[in-house]
């Protein structure tokens, strides 16, 4: 089997490939990168389309090489030169792949008996998202929705760090508004994270549909949001510091919900 | 007042904090680098001598310069182009200082009634080992206990990452025939945690004093640690993963004991 060759980093192929790592290209294109044969497999389950694929057999094991042979999109084989240059692993296992965004409305949000959404308004780092995303996934949430959001989630780093869990939630943009519209039409109950708030997450009733909402590392929860919602709850703290990681928030909270719903 | 003044990067005092980056520098030389006033400040409740204090009157406030005009300490004035170089913040404070490492021993750790101990075999990365001593912090953690640990902890990414909860908690570094004798003879009820494990956290009795027992992301945990264990726990997973980050897993299992210890 012959694949296009690649041996330049000045190639047009890769200048495209580097050029998707500023935020504002991915928009412009509607595209992303998606690197590793776990992201790349499920990124197909969720309905992405493969674009290109660059691979690199300096790295790639036989399963990936399988994977690439039945693949029908554009494959570019990379010398491991080329492949170092548009990898952002530590350690590339050998194939990348540009695939369009995936565009979600709030009314595309599957809502059943006793859901979890979790909402995050102003998120800041890439890191702390992924790995909301991936323990989102293993609480059984049903979406997480990103209020006012700023940033391009479709970061590489985002998605390394949910460990391909992006593409098994439903994660969707919107406003403030719209959100506590959408949540009061389909009796979610609304609960406002914050330090300040004098009920214990461990003293409200999580077996229900709900949202549970949480503000920025730096900013924490707008007036607008804990005056919007139905409940404001918070997270006990015995020692010196003011605040978790609201990564280790949404663990907690996220967490004490399903214990309440397998009660 | 006059400090003494660095407007060079060659200066040798600027070299030498440049070199404590290295964890085989800080080992011999028994010496950390703070970062932060926070940091710096709850250091000194933790009795750590501060050696030498470097700040830039660029970034400092009054209040880190009231600090400064206090203390008894050797104090450098840096230039903002010398700050920059020793500085490990994106955002920089503007000051920094040099103290001695804390050298604790497994039977340093004070055993309260109902105390709880947080034991990571192995851990890899310094921003979730920072990320969970903050935690810890909020969680009322008595104590945290590193086995066959290999890597320094007094790296300036924990310190910074545990928001100075760092110098709340002690932590030591031990192997695991120490910790199981010290354990059993101090009555303290050892919980391994392993997704492999078919009995949940919540269906555990947390409400005693224990050590709860992580892995590292990549390994988990070694199966003398899971043997020589009282108990093995899971946390469950609805999701595609068949795992959560080591700094999730410790917030959910904490405060689910914060939980059972509150009822």
């Amino acid at each position: 089997m012959k694949f296009n060759k690649i041996n330049s980093v000045q190639n047009i192929k890769i200048k495209s490939v580097l050029k998707l790592y500023k935020p504002s290209e991915r928009i412009k294109k509607s595209l992303m990168i998606i690197e590793g044969f776990r992201e790349i497999t499920r990124s197909l389950n969720a309905n992405c389309k493969l674009k290109e694929i660059f691979f690199c057999s300096y790295y790639a094991n036989d399963k990936i090489i399988d994977f690439i042979k039945s693949s029908d999109s554009s494959i570019y084989e990379c010398s491991k030169k080329v492949f170092d240059k548009i990898s952002y692993r530590q350690s590339p296992e050998g194939i990348l792949a540009i695939t369009n965004i995936i565009k979600r409305k709030i009314n595309d949000l599957e809502i059943q008996s006793k859901s979890i959404f979790l909402v995050i308004e102003n998120i800041e780092k890439p890191g702390n998202l992924g790995n909301i995303i991936r323990t989102s996934d293993a609480a059984g949430v049903n979406g997480i929705i990103l209020l006012n959001n700023k940033t391009d989630i479709n970061n590489p780093n985002v998605i390394r760090s949910s460990i391909g869990s992006f593409f098994s939630i439903p994660i969707i943009n919107t406003d403030i508004n719209t959100f506590f519209n959408w949540a009061n039409n389909n009796n979610i109950k609304t609960f406002a994270t914050s330090p300040q708030a004098s009920t214990r997450y461990t003293d409200v009733n999580l077996n229900q549909s709900l949202a549970i909402i949480f503000g920025s590392e730096n900013k924490g929860l707008s007036n607008k949001v804990i005056n919007l919602s139905n409940n404001t709850i918070s997270i006990p703290m015995l020692g010196q510091n003011d605040s978790l990681n609201v990564s280790s928030s949404a663990s907690i909270i996220l967490y004490e919900a399903l214990r309440q719903k397998s009660l």
